[in-house]
């Protein structure tokens, strides 16, 4: 069965925001088994919206709508359904109930009558109550197509995707498995990684397809399958992948979803009992950032410290101010030095450090722009590279925290 | 005139990568006055490509497609490119000198034949020639309607776009103006908002339309309108929205594209020449993250601490652990006295300091999920404030980031 995802929004046309609910909901649709036909984005304006129902009806059996929902006059969604499925707006107790409930439990001033006109839905709706926010969510079915709308906060809408619409997919269609899965691997371009596994590439069955994913110093591989016999499909691809993984070990991290590289050097630093802490100067908090994002990062991640200024690296971390005027603030020396205070201050097994010139000016520093050198303090010593990242700020950052990832992983994998 | 985007990849609609190239693009053909009329996701299959490049015609006079142009076996926009346009590949020799410079110029291995396989094109199609890739970008003509293609790496088809598309669209078409204003707002809802400036809103012309964009404790104003007369439409807008930001001055911190709420306090700090410190806990690097993010920001931005384990706010910060015993390690008191010591250690005008728990478990502390306390030292003491923002690790850190800069802003404004 085939699905289309239609977000509605002119924020999205004029590019003010980036539309995440897609992917999310794609992903999640896919997991049960349903495929996205396609992804479509059209603007606030009704005529343009009726023609996208239309469409998509052409292909799909299930098409879920973002966006519009909201109680400001530029949404206009609930109105266009009833135009779509000959309907008229009625209001709902339920909703009403809603709002107050919510109102009460964040303790907000009284609702507005802009509150309650989220009451106002389609007479033929099934109301798919939100329990964060005061919009809800629709499911309407027109010639055996069903048409979910859903409103556009990533927050509200994921949860009623899970808590209402999911259950209700899987009760209504039947599905076939979908499987996906895609192997992490860090340091070879994907022409270098293609002409590797060539051999292996080629014998692949018609019905397994392969993917390249690139990205800033990590390149993804994923293999995708479909089929009835949900045990064969699996058995399928993970032989396959486990050959693949073996032909790149010396590249491969692991299986995405299974594993992050962050996840890989929790598991082993929490294993080992051993701990990390940061000296993050070019990438100002980034690396932190990284690891935090991640629950359980306290049972290995002790702290970090952002020395931006030159003259805190000695202040804070006591780098001595001859090694900086000697070698400069982005050298191996400044960095190895970073790195084995940091290491004592922390009191930690290991600890990273950074400093470049992330640009797009120089800062403190003397060399090119893109100029980073990373140092790993370990329980043994230390050990450090210099590289050049290029003159764009962001992917500086960016290929600097994947790179020192790589560097840790390798590292902690010794012993 | 209108345009559409086409982003072409399996990757899109298995939710496997958010699209964030048509948000790009978009903004940018807004710009010079060229509306996108829709975005639309297809997979990598033939037939779903032709179909989409036969509607997209329908509407646009330009038609901009990204992704599918790697070097591997899962690329095939070149191939069906030519049988829409009824077209043969042949090799251009531009190309292949561009792979060789490329290869020359990064220090890597000689290249392999796929990359010189990025050397087939359309005989039709007028190559646009990629600084940073191997894949070039194409642009063909058919029936009076422009088609570009670009290759799907972010970085790439920016390039691409602002060196080589941009200047030739504004060449070939005739454009109208396009003119966006949006007011940033930080601490009331979008009901509120609208409720208090309804009579404004009621008042606006028909050409003029104004959208709420609301997230995570602040809520955006955008209007929007089109025309011939740069000056006029201008003038139009930026009259309307002096008086919005003037009836909601107490919540607007200025216009979008010309500040950011950092780029605001950076503005304020700067010309003080006062600095700014950080004590990140329960946000383990996020706010340095996005200070960091904005060049320049080595003017006021000292760095920062990240203690992740309670002993570290002891052992690095100085907070007394009698302090941490008698209040808990996320209480007014802690964060006090992290943001003074702080203060101190860095010795900066202004310090902030978070204490919280994040999410899913507790960690170090005894409160509720989603507690977090904020204090930010000043020149003359401290102020503070605690919080719940919900069981979401991602949102509480998000809103805890919000709120201080929110708080932050407030405070440097006052002297």
């Amino acid at each position: 069965m085939l699905a289309e995802i239609i977000t509605i929004g002119d924020e999205i046309l004029i590019g003010q925001i980036v539309d995440t609910n897609s992917a999310y909901i794609s992903k999640e649709l896919n997991k049960i088994g349903v495929k996205v036909y396609q992804i479509t984005s059209v603007q606030d304006e009704r005529e343009h919206i009726l023609q996208a129902f239309k469409d998509a009806k052409e292909h799909a059996d299930l098409i879920i709508i973002t966006g519009g929902l909201g109680p400001t006059k530029d949404d206009i969604t609930k109105q266009t359904f009833c135009d779509f499925f000959n309907d008229t707006l009625v209001e709902d107790q339920s909703v009403i109930e809603n709002v107050k409930h919510l109102f009460e439990k964040y303790q907000l001033n009284k609702p507005l009558p802009a509150n309650f006109r989220q009451a106002m839905v389609p007479s033929k709706a099934t109301i798919l109550m939100n329990k964060y926010g005061t919009a809800p969510g629709m499911w309407m079915e027109k010639d055996e197509i069903v048409f979910v709308s859903l409103p556009g906060v990533p927050y509200e809408m994921k949860h009623l995707l899970q808590e209402e619409v999911l259950p209700r997919v899987i009760k209504r269609f039947n599905r076939p498995h979908i499987y996906h899965k895609t192997l992490l691997t860090y340091g070879l371009g994907e022409s270098a990684i293609a002409e590797r596994i060539a051999d292996w590439e080629n014998a692949l069955p018609e019905e397994v397809k392969l993917a390249y994913l690139p990205s800033l110093g990590k390149v993804r591989l994923r293999l995708s399958s479909t089929g009835n016999d949900e045990r064969v499909l699996k058995e399928s691809i993970d032989s396959r992948m486990e050959i693949l993984n073996e032909m790149l070990s010396d590249i491969a991290i692991g299986y995405e979803d299974e594993t992050s590289i962050i996840g890989r050097i929790a598991h082993i630093l929490t294993q080992k009992n051993q701990t990390l802490s940061l000296a993050e100067s070019c990438t100002g908090g980034a690396i932190a950032e990284n690891i935090t994002a991640e629950p359980g990062a306290s049972s290995f991640f002790l702290g970090s410290i952002v020395p931006y200024k030159t003259e805190l690296k000695t202040k804070i971390l006591g780098v001595p101010s001859s090694i900086i005027e000697e070698f400069s603030v982005v050298s191996i020396e400044v960095a190895e030095s970073m790195a084995l205070n940091c290491n004592k201050l922390f009191a930690t097994d290991y600890a990273i450090a950074t400093t470049g010139i992330a640009g797009p000016t120089k800062g403190d520093g003397i060399d090119e722009v893109g100029t980073v050198c990373i140092a790993i303090a370990t329980p043994d010593g230390v050990v450090s590279e210099k590289f050049n990242f290029g003159n764009d700020r962001y992917r500086v950052i960016k290929k600097t925290t994947n790179k020192v990832f790589e560097m840790l992983l390798k590292e902690i994998s010794k012993n």
